[in-house]
């Protein structure tokens, strides 16, 4: 299952070189898998709020093929790739009119916010991830999203 | 009329004190009111691009009356209240679940990009802004956008 | 007393408009009063982690007269210019070569972390703050930081 | 040759997880090395206004091992490992009091602003580049900065 987000460039998220700066492609990556977690019935605030636990970024690799400009409108997708004990690997994809922008693979920790030591996740934020995972059949993964 | 944008919340958006990052409303604000020009059919890189000129921010007024969160679905609204040759006021407000949490209202300018000169609007940007003007009849103002 | 704190506009501070980006001179000013608090022994950090207090901005007034651009050397100036129980007013002012850019007014708030109410500033930063106070004599204000 | 930038932790560069967030570090890293290049003589402005040039992210690794908070004072490096005709591989790391919290590996590309196509770099932005590669030999790299 791919997850779609679509979102605008507005200046804020641009630089001097008249394309999106690019610390912010892990801005959209945040929003997407954010929006992916929600619509799944998995929201942040909840996990922080009611289990004291936190997603953090642990790991990026980022891959710039192309840039987006001022007022694109790009999809951002989301697909989980690997689900461990505390451990999530996804993969990110920013693109804009069909064509590949940026591509991102992340590796998000479970924390515990009182010590910052990692805890597993919830069953609720797992199952959200489990069925974010790509699916390895030959029908290929349905999409999602909005 | 007053022009209505919703929007999230992001870990992207706060700060170390929980709360959004005061300098963000701005941000939110600016996509705001980019929504409204684009309903309008007057979108920012246009006006870049096809005649040389650029919107900036020349002044603001900010008064922060309450905090968002983390995962705060908000809505800012956008409303022109004064429109001279090359400057626009606007009021815009940043709102969750009918309650005020941020007022700002501000000078936007016309410049050249080529000399940072003020500049006219263009008629379709001004047309545009003339639509977004507060209604001053007791109707009060009609509100659109999404 | 004012107080002087020197940066660098990188590209991340700029957008596509070539100029920075207008919401970033808080974050310039945000910058400098820290610093001006640190070198005055009221560190940021220490006022939420041993008090549970925060400072707040709860109002800004930005006027904004000539653009920073990419690679220039800014001095930042912070001067408090009023000081309540719970509320400081500042005025900070961004410059290049002695040349003002930004003119910014801010009103501060402390409140505490735990129930966002409005609380009194421990005595190390009101005094602090008192010396950050624009000094109303006829010898001028002293000049210092770096 | 490693090059040295301190910097500090700020409200801007956290969120509401405490810690600074994850996309700043490489905000942190373009300071760093713009610095490193402007130590040596070839500051980027110079590169965009005079050649046409711009030096763009075109591939990032980041690891993150432990989080970089409100008010730490960090030293971010800047090392060279590779130099092509028109790439360059830097390796970049965030520390604090000598503990390493993020390694970042980047690949920078030369473009023309124009077209968005690859260039060479120009002599003094190579020569700079050479200077900032990791000695390879038995004596270590040298240390820079401040």
């Amino acid at each position: 299952m791919i997850h779609h987000h679509a979102l605008r460039v507005y200046f804020a998220d641009t630089d001097a070189g008249g394309m999106v700066y690019h610390a912010n492609y892990l801005v959209f990556a945040e929003r997407a898998r954010s929006e992916a977690l929600r619509d799944l019935g998995a929201p942040h605030a909840e996990l922080m709020g009611q289990y004291g636990l936190i997603l953090v970024v642990r790991g990026a690799e980022i891959d710039y093929q192309a840039p987006a400009r001022l007022d694109d409108w790009l999809d951002v997708t989301s697909e989980v790739t690997d689900i461990g004990g505390a451990t999530v690997r996804l993969r990110q994809s920013v693109m804009r009119d069909g064509r590949l922008l940026v591509v991102m693979t992340l590796r998000l920790g479970c924390l515990r916010l009182a010590d910052q030591r990692p805890a597993r996740l919830p069953q609720r934020w797992r199952a959200a991830m489990e069925r974010m995972r790509q699916s390895g059949d030959a029908a290929g993964g349905r999409e999602w999203g909005g």
